[in-house]
């Protein structure tokens, strides 16, 4: 068992946004893992391509991880991957896994990761830039400051509730609506980032919110601030 | 008015962390803003400087940020930095001023910026790895799965209200006591993180809890999960 599987994150889509470490991972690996049947349909491998054109020329084991809800049948699939790296990772393979963002962060490889470690094998979490990183930055301006707290949410939000601080809306295309709404109720400020860091990249606040977004949004709420305060 | 000013993350230790473009901005930069009065006093410099070794023969800015609450002496301080970072922007630098972390994320950075693209410097944020990404990366666990949320917390923290998903309690130094009880009571599994990535880190579960904890310190706490869902 001298294998070791990597979850290398890539950032939100700009390949500047690797590490260095990211790059030297990828470098070393000896396999690289699609998050995907082909290197096509894998977005965080595109951005890790570009960064190291050389894994392209790497051995590429396709991984299927189907949009599915239903408990068992995503254990069933989790194991099937886990499978196929194991056989990997036994024969003493370097394998690294491109994640978009951060593989600590809301991350595919994280479930297959659990489960090879339990069966003892060696696994690693390579850091990269969040998504909603990137979309401060790409906005131009800080997401929290001073004691603000930050408050990551995936899709599922409480509007009963108005949020200390800064909120990020994970997945928000399918609550634009909603969202608009209540940070209008809550007098925040507003940002929806769109397919950040990647071809068609858009930012509107609230007010220029369009009927639809790509899967890749996200909605960044802020407390409004005092003008004097920064 | 053609400088510029960017605050480059540059991760919480390990100089592997940095990002590619990170990198680049501090090989670009005409001066380098130190977030101290000397470069031995600041860390973000002490690991900018490890990933690229030709800082060290650039021009230095020596910036003052002493630990003040005190609004209007701190305002007086942000602008005085300002000041300093202004002539040199108006002057046509290129000032790389690196930050812990990211710069997006509780950064000192942002509060000069602030003041500075106001009256029209312009200013961008090179991203850096969050600490709490890189903590979670040296535990080998992921912070947040599926639709967990995710609350980052500088400091404060409501005893009263169990938060739902995941927490990190930044500069938890000094509410070691009061998180060990917290998460015990809630039935969270909790981690310390003590000098992510620096020299000196280690990692305590909260049985192993210490009486004091170093500054850069951050606690995790995590929702107890099934043994079967991973």
């Amino acid at each position: 068992m001298s294998g070791i599987l990597y979850g290398v994150g890539v950032g939100s889509g700009d390949p500047e946004l690797l590490t260095l470490k990211s790059v030297r991972i990828l470098r070393e690996a000896d396999i690289i893992a699609l998050p995907a049947e082909t290197a096509g349909d894998s977005i965080a491998y595109q951005i890790a391509v570009q960064a190291v054109p050389e894994i392209a020329e790497k051995e590429q084991l396709g991984l299927s991880f189907p949009m599915i809800k239903e408990k068992e049948q995503l254990k069933t699939i989790w194991e099937k991957n886990a499978e196929q790296l194991r056989k990997k990772l036994i024969a003493g393979k370097k394998i690294a896994f491109p994640v978009l963002g951060d593989p600590c962060i809301y991350s595919t490889f994280s479930y297959v990761e659990r489960l090879l470690r339990k069966q003892g094998f060696r696994t690693e979490y390579i850091n990269g830039i969040p998504s909603f990183c990137a979309a401060s930055a790409a906005l131009g301006m800080p997401l929290v400051q001073g004691n603000e707290p930050l408050h990551i949410l995936p899709g599922r939000i409480d509007y009963e509730r108005k949020p200390e601080g800064t909120l990020v809306l994970m997945k928000a295309a399918k609550q634009l609506k909603e969202m608009k709404a209540a940070l209008a109720a809550w007098n925040m400020e507003g940002y929806l980032l769109e397919r950040c860091g990647l071809e068609g990249e858009r930012a509107y606040t609230m007010e220029e919110l369009p009927e639809s977004a790509d899967y890749l949004s996200l909605i960044i709420g802020k407390e409004r601030k005092n003008k004097e305060n920064t």
